[in-house]
């Protein structure tokens, strides 16, 4: 039989919703490629971050996923270039040709032309940052505890957050929490509590998506927990000793970043039209201009909503319709209908809070609370893929909850250069999750 | 109150034993020293290797299992050197000194002198190498689907374990396993069921400190779970290519190092005298010649058991019961008492091999299979440290009983140069865990 050949680069939402829709389906076979073997949960990153999940709990095998889709190979290696006119894809190893391609590939963070505060100030995309921010949080504290010296303790004890979105609020949230609740007992010089959590933000107010009722409520919260919350702030500089504002200077040894993305850089390098971000600017069925049988899905995708009038954000509901809207937008092609435009389903949104507190709007009705986490978990627990995960996660999450601890308080070394086979370094890092 | 001040460097099963032993009791103060933030349950360390389990279940934060012992401080620094004349310890930050010390810094994989086979196999000691044989195994069966290339792929599928101790025989029965349960449906280019594992002994016999019969059996374990069990056969040489032996040689991509163990380098350091493995000789009280005041436990301690007069060997129960006795001892001396000398009491030994079998002697029975697999497994689930640990460690277990599948199946990144402060790279491995 006649099977087209769909190539998917990217395992993420958008990825895994495109191969989930396409599977056994007769006039397909798809490959899927990612440098990484695992789909990651990335909604609930932070909480790998900030000590509360192991990464294994919010991450699954793609291979193990797909284990069931006879008609999908899922090859693991690193996507180097396209070339659109030839259609095929580069990888390290070989050139893959395809009848369809799906660029799913995501987003890491950006620093908006200031690349060299990535040192210090790290953003949160992949499981490594994720435990490198561990790392940084829980060292601080640690390194608080060791030193004599006032200033260099309070400079320990200080976490400035840089971005007022939802992964900000949700990381000064939970090291607020972390610094009242959790590591209270543990210290015998410090008094954990004591740290300083600022979030600063450029724009006026932080969760600028949310209603403005709904994200005064969480900024309560936050200060409840302890977190200072500086709006009309914009960093102007990051470097070793702190960050830099307008008008002042906060000394902080961990600095986190959570202000901006930049899309794989995948896009630009194959020469279609991206937006300043990266994004690649596809048409209203999310192929790109002149290769209708090319499609980008998910945060390496700018596409501005026609009800809104507004780009779709960079959000795990919008990668997994636009997934399998290019899967259908393919079978409905191959069977010989037209296509159709993209629309996005809005279903809402939220963000946690630190410790049994968040806000939702959902449908028109918002919400701020312990009513609004409870929605907020079942929510991220019906949508974690993998049903160990879910049952793991549930269990920590009830565990935290119930003893004020966290699961997963464990240094890991940054770098670790004991072991290492010299000749496999070529692809130790650098660029963005493919 | 003139309190005795006690520092104990290490915090592994014979520093932490002894931390507990003097917690709260009025006569003396303890510092414990450790570069980690973590005591590691290193027994079920194999597992985190083998995908069965997240580093954070088999580990828990030293101060957090310490958070009540109210005369104890926990300090997470790197101790450099010991100044046994001026009784006092040297760490990044500072010197310490002490009324009493306890060396209880462990051992890494040592490979007899031949260094640079260490790139090539690498050993098992902490959560990183874990993770860095976990990278290495997923990764070859990765690689095996990718490759045309038949020769590369039968290399990509072989897998040696060198050394036929416990830990050899726990990591080979695991692949064994894992190659012919949980893989096997997830590929489409190779069949998973097909890899090679070899288990190389340089000994007439696996498993030399069991009884033969008892050694017979796990053989059989794992000759059934495909593993070929190669004795008499040293490795005299390990490269890129592979293992060989002094008659062939093995191409494999992935070779593990399971035969030699190393004491940490500080009692060489310190000017005492060390035995050929780097181990403290020490007397009859654990205590080191000509300095009294000076104790070492656990692996990095010399010490030949008067009963059957060998070596005791490196197991966490012996780690603990000196871990104790010193903490005794001390105690006894502040109180005016004399000193005793240290007796080791042998419970028995075991060894898992692959899915619900072990081999077992406890106080003079013998037992081999799912009954010897029950012992162990509640062993070690009474012996893990922390409830939330023990709650989920019994949880993955089940889950992967009944599933075969393994629940952290995860390749992260080896090195991660992305971000990363410049201004703290100076602690960047090289040295064994203290």
């Amino acid at each position: 039989m006649d099977q087209k050949h769909v190539v998917i680069v990217g395992g993420g939402f958008a990825g895994l919703a495109a191969a989930k829709r396409l599977a056994n389906k007769p006039s397909v076979r798809v490959t899927l490629i990612d440098r990484r073997n695992h789909h990651l949960f990335q909604p609930l990153l932070y909480q790998v971050a900030m000590a509360g999940l192991s990464p294994a709990e919010i991450a699954a095998p793609i291979r193990s996923i797909l284990s069931g889709a006879k008609n999908v190979q899922v090859v693991c290696s690193s996507v180097t270039s396209i070339g659109l006119e030839r259609s095929v894809v580069f990888t390290d190893q070989r050139e893959t040709a395809y009848d369809y391609l799906l660029m799913a590939c995501g987003a890491k963070h950006g620093y908006f032309g200031n690349e060299d505060w990535e040192p210090f100030a790290p953003g949160l995309k992949t499981i490594e940052q994720a435990t490198e921010i561990r790392r940084r949080v829980l060292g601080s504290f640690e390194k608080a505890e060791l030193t004599d010296d006032p200033e260099e303790r309070k400079k320990q004890l200080t976490f400035v957050i840089v971005g007022g979105g939802p992964t900000g609020v949700e990381l000064a949230g939970a090291i607020g929490e972390m610094s009242r609740f959790t590591l209270s007992r543990d210290f015998r010089n410090i008094d954990p509590s004591g740290a300083r959590v600022i979030l600063i933000e450029a724009g006026p107010r932080i969760l600028g998506m949310f209603d403005e009722r709904l994200a005064n409520k969480a900024a309560r919260f936050l200060e409840q927990l302890g977190v200072q919350v500086w709006t009309g702030s914009p960093a102007t500089k990051i470097d070793v000793e702190g960050v830099e504002l307008a008008d002042e200077k906060i000394c902080a040894a961990t600095v986190l970043w959570a202000a901006g993305v930049q899309a794989s850089s995948l896009g630009r390098g194959s020469g279609v039209e991206c937006d300043r971000a990266g994004r690649v600017v596809v048409e209203k069925d999310l192929s790109i201009p002149s290769h209708a049988n090319v499609f980008v899905a998910g945060d390496q995708c700018a596409f501005i909503d026609a009800k809104s009038g507004e780009q779709l954000p960079g959000q795990a509901p919008v990668a997994a319709q636009q997934g399998r809207f290019v899967a259908d937008t393919i079978l409905d092609e191959i069977a010989g209908k037209d296509r159709s435009e993209f629309k996005y389903f809005d279903k809402g949104q939220m963000a946690t809070v630190g410790r049994a507190r968040a806000i939702a709007e959902v449908s028109g009705f918002r919400f701020a609370g312990f009513f609004a986490w409870l929605v907020w978990l079942v929510v991220h627990i019906f949508f974690l893929t993998g049903f160990r995960n879910r049952f793991f996660v549930v269990l920590s999450w009830a565990w935290s909850f119930f003893t004020f601890r966290r699961g997963a308080r464990l240094i890991v070394e940054k770098k670790w250069q004991f072991y290492g086979d010299p000749s496999e370094d070529k692809d130790g890092g650098g660029r963005p999750a493919v």
